[in-house]
């Protein structure tokens, strides 16, 4: 029944006691939970030294394909965590979010690793930079993977999901973690941590597992570590001042609890879809986890004369949800995570009662399996705050099974509730009436880490208003801690160190494996066009034979086109335009620039798929003659699929310019080229 | 001899008598510090009622304007801005880092937030993102000036560029700021700032000044508020803990001194220029403000069978720094801020000397004006540390004009000394060897917001170790405070509120003010090409007639522009090719969808000047019949400038389908139209 942490490289059970940790459902005990004798000092040192060199050996798109076979190995084993899930509390749909959600974000993350980061193992941000008159000077900033851990200190309600949000955007970045799981859900936790290590898919010493307390982990951390929380406001600022972080100033994200809203638009009636969408999505959550999660809407804002008809429809609601043994299909909402948990509600509830909030609906203690008494079981609980301004339902969190509803006068009463927050991580409002919703959501924009907008259009997609999505920022201002997690590509990049780096174009390109314009560029007899994606190097170049324009292009290219705009075509229009003369369709450039550039025979390079940064800067009239520089800019392999000829992409920075040497249009192409070994094979 | 804070609007003279500030030259009184009396509750409560709703009236263009007034005004009367900076010890050159400097970061700032943000109260961050499959759910990120105030924490040190350089990206965000300059040379902050309000660019309520203690100011902030601080570590560490800040999570950015260090390269000989390059720039960065800068280079890194070189060159550098009086043009260090700063440097350099540190060089007494003991003269100092492994010049810092050279046996000890800083705001690399360079940059980058590349192809233009520069992140790891601070538009989303925010793809058009894929069209039976910028609205469509692709059409294309690509031309190329025919050429496609979408005649679309996100989705091939749809996707008004016709950029959203409703190609086209208003004027 002890549950095991995992620190440098092994299994290690405390010899002490523990702490007794019992099932939601029935009280019975479930496990023993103790760190006592864990090594910090050693466990940080092997992250340093064996996690973090091992994980920066591969590239990012090699960790994002770690990721996917995690996902992939940790799906097929669901059923196992399913059941212990039950035994926190969690109904079906409950552990849906949190074990399929914490492996749907592994998904995520792999898939936009793979997409928006290059297969490199540093990632060079935006654009270079020219810092000087001559272009000698130029600036860009390059992120590398810190040379730490990251902490991640996660909270009771998602073992499986909160270790995984965490572990995804880290472990992409190439920083191994230390997982440090709530005692209270802490063997859940074990268990996927278990299954991850067995797949022996990710490298020695990227993931390490503390269950119980941290002891003295934070006095070994260092600048090059992070910490990340999730949890209660009071913990989170409590850890975050501790004096070692503060002292080597170790980054301290935080994500806490907020007392989020949910507001009904003014233009809504009963009857209509969003008046529905509505009760619905505050009901479910209410009832979701038993409330006990971070985003849950904690403050139901609706207008005045609609009040009573949204208490109506959610008592009804409300009314309909079963309770009991989570693993029961039946059941609509299990127990909180124990006893304790539910004291603690209570005792909340009983505050706000004292402080003006009436009770609109208590549901009934009846059970479809599971024991009220030594489970954790609480009825959900509406609350009606008259006097919304002078409620403490703005400042009390119950965290759990419990809302409190509030009228408003007008729409900026409304936004003045919402506000009165100080800080969330997510804010609905449930609307069709577009202008309301852009009233609503400028007023409460600064107040909310995420808003989301539900009308009858998207209902039936949305994710709803408690679901963190990989690709989305997760935090919220003031009260939700003023963190940042998840957001795609921001999310990983908390784990990278920026620097800017400041150099000659040439060392630039060297350092930054990108051509930037003014480095030295390499020539070759043969066309690069001609050569597989490995023989290309970044900065070979081709200058191209010339190309006069002539009256004839420009009336032969309107033909085959139709583009007969006045500044090609019509001598008068163009005499009075911008160019004050005929002038050849910038169209016609890049077109003709191909011509001049592309090798026509088959060879390597298979399709130009695309193009970016087009940009026309002289103007090109009859007689000018026009010369492409074509160079390599970036290479990036990628993973062939099945069955796929084996590829990568390379960008190719385009130069036209004319006759006087003055730049015509600079623009990047994208094209697919074939691999040289790969191909070899196939 | 007083000076004043300006409070709610109204300048402020303390009755306290206040801190005696010296000149740091001759020791004589210049000023009378005070804050006592202050009201910092109404000082906040002005800024969130007055200044912040002042400031956001505006668009990011518009404030971008005003501090483009702001430092033209300051620039014209800059000479009165250096003769105070004389008295702070400052020499011309140092002075012109200030204050040039300073007026530089918002002409930079200004043309910045012109280029890369929207003409616009809000921005929308990248680019809508799909969260369905349907694509009935999306997502974004919008950012919202916070509505708040940015307390601007400065050091001594630069009392103009401190000042202006906090405020352009808080103030171009359109957050109101209240300006701390620190006691010692508060005086000329005062100036500046005076002259700033004078001009009357600002709207009310932008800025406020305390000159003197901060007093109960951080007890009246909130999630709304930000700090951002610049100083040493240890009053940095002091404040960012303070119970108010933590209990809000109000945003703490610190910018700390650190031990820089600059480091030659292994391949460097002796009469190289990079060698050349490499004393001068150590010898600049330890006289340049007499050594008193966050960034100034502590440790000179050296190849240990060059360090005798190096210490002989240096001295001799040092030897001809004239010191005195620094507003005489021949002098070229200046005293420190103080009498009590040197003492303190002295202490510091003792401790170094107790340490282990051998004094290599130190200057003469000699001075050109200035008194040595009333004023804060101290001379020039390089140590040595033979043994650096062991030196205390790693952790403790003389703020003055000191540095201390290291040799080193390699590459990897060079990166491991440098690393030995635990995080610093910049370092310098010099060395003519790429291979070299990127060694030691990637040994080095995670300890470091900055690298400077040195070598003979740069010099000329860059702009040195010790600068930081508004484009480009300042600001580093651990030591260095672990803040962010410029870095181009990532200065300004500091003092941003992001909230991600989910919607159908109407409403996320109705917030973003951009159209997104899915989003309801509007069509109009006038052309939108024949429509005056201001008419046109974001979502309006056009949907062209068709146009059947033939083997002409490729053949007639390949013969105007030369591409005579195998896929498009070569039949049984094209056959083994990805697509397994011959296909029109992607330029074809977007050069006819142009001839759809173009109505010839002039009117107020005055040209096309680029296009991004161009991206090819299905091959189209003889027979296909492809369509157009041209949407406005966004709209930028652009500032006229003197005699040019007033327009606007207006992006189009191009997709281009075949007769089976497939995509063949989207991407966006940047077009400059004219506006009507105006234009009527013109």
């Amino acid at each position: 029944m002890k549950i095991s942490s995992y620190a440098a490289g092994a299994w290690y059970q405390s010899p002490a006691e523990g702490t007794l940790v019992r099932d939601a459902v029935y009280g019975e005990p479930v496990a023993l939970v103790s760190s006592e004798g864990l090594n910090f000092k050693a466990m940080v040192e092997y992250a340093r030294k064996v996690g973090g060199p091992n994980l920066r050996r591969y590239t990012f798109h090699e960790r994002a394909a770690m990721l996917r076979a995690l996902a992939q190995y940790l799906q097929a084993r669901k059923e196992q965590f399913y059941a212990l899930s039950y035994k926190t509390g969690a109904t079906q749909y409950d552990s849906w979010f949190d074990i399929d959600g914490g492996i749907g974000t592994f998904f995520s993350y792999s898939s936009l690793a793979r997409r928006e980061l290059p297969n490199a193992r540093f990632l060079a941000e935006d654009d270079a930079l020219t810092l000087s008159k001559q272009g000698t000077f130029l600036g860009r900033h390059i992120l590398v993977p810190k040379e730490g851990v990251a902490v991640h200190i996660n909270a009771f309600n998602f073992p499986v999901w909160g270790m995984l949000e965490k572990l995804a955007p880290g472990l992409i970045a190439g920083v191994p973690a230390i997982v440090k799981p709530a005692t209270q859900t802490a063997y859940l936790t074990e268990a996927v941590f278990r299954a991850m290590l067995e797949s022996d898919i990710l490298p020695e010493g990227a993931i390490q597992l503390v269950c119980g307390g941290i002891g003295d982990l934070f006095d070994h951390l260092n600048e090059q570590d992070n910490v990340t929380f999730t949890g209660s406001a009071a913990t989170g600022r409590r850890l975050k001042v501790h004096p070692s972080l503060v002292a080597r100033s170790v980054p301290f994200n935080m994500e806490a609890d907020s007392l989020n809203c949910a507001i009904l638009g003014q233009s809504v009636e009963p009857g209509e879809p969003e008046f529905e969408l509505f009760v619905k999505e505050v009901a479910r959550e209410m009832t979701v986890k038993a409330g006990q999660k971070c985003t849950a809407i904690r403050r139901v804002i609706v207008p005045k004369d609609k009040s009573e008809a949204v208490l109506e429809a959610l008592q009804q609601a409300l009314a309909k949800v079963v309770l009991g043994d989570p693993s029961r299909q039946e059941v609509g909402m299990g127990p909180l995570v124990g006893a304790q948990q539910r004291q603690d509600v209570l005792a909340v509830v009983e505050q706000l009662k004292a402080q003006g909030c009436e009770v609109a609906y208590e549901g009934s203690h009846t059970l479809l399996g599971g024991d009220w008494e030594k489970g954790g079981f609480m009825a959900p609980t509406l609350l009606y705050s008259p006097r919304p301004w002078e409620s403490a339902a703005h400042d009390l969190e119950p965290f759990g099974p419990v809302a409190t509803l509030m009228p408003y006068e007008n729409l900026d009463e409304a936004i003045a509730l919402a506000r009165r927050g100080q800080g969330s991580l997510v804010g609905s409002i449930v609307t069709y009436n577009r202008q309301e919703a852009r009233t609503l959501f400028f007023g409460c924009a600064t107040h909310h880490g995420r808003m989301l907008i539900l009308n009858r259009e998207n209902a039936r997609e949305s994710t709803g208003h408690g679901s963190p999505l990989p690709l989305l920022l997760h935090g919220g201002p003031g009260r939700a801690g003023a963190g940042e997690e998840l957001g795609g590509v921001r999310g990983i990049k908390h784990y990278l160190q920026r620097c800017a780096v400041q150099a000659d174009p040439t060392t630039l390109m060297v350092l930054s494996e990108e051509y930037v314009r003014g480095a030295q560029v390499k020539e070759d007899l043969i066309h690069p066009f001609r050569k597989y994606f490995e023989d290309l190097e970044v900065g070979e170049s081709l200058l191209t034979h010339r190309r006069t324009v002539t009256e004839a292009d420009i009336v032969n290219f309107a033909n085959v086109t139709g583009d007969y705009f006045y500044a090609h075509i019509d001598e008068l229009g163009a005499r009075d335009s911008i160019f004050g003369k005929r002038v050849a369709h910038g169209y016609f450039l890049i077109s003709a620039a191909a011509g001049l550039f592309v090798s026509p025979a088959p060879g390597p390079v298979l399709a130009n798929y695309g193009l970016e940064n087009l940009r026309f800067i002289e103007p090109v009239g009859i007689g000018d003659t026009i010369q492409a520089r074509l160079t390599v800019k970036s290479k990036t392999a990628k993973d062939p699929r099945p069955g796929e000829r084996p590829t990568g992409v390379v960008t190719w920075a385009v130069e036209i310019t004319n006759q006087e040497g003055k730049t015509v249009a600079l623009y990047d192409i994208l094209t697919l080229v074939e691999r040289r070994e790969k191909a070899a094979q196939a």
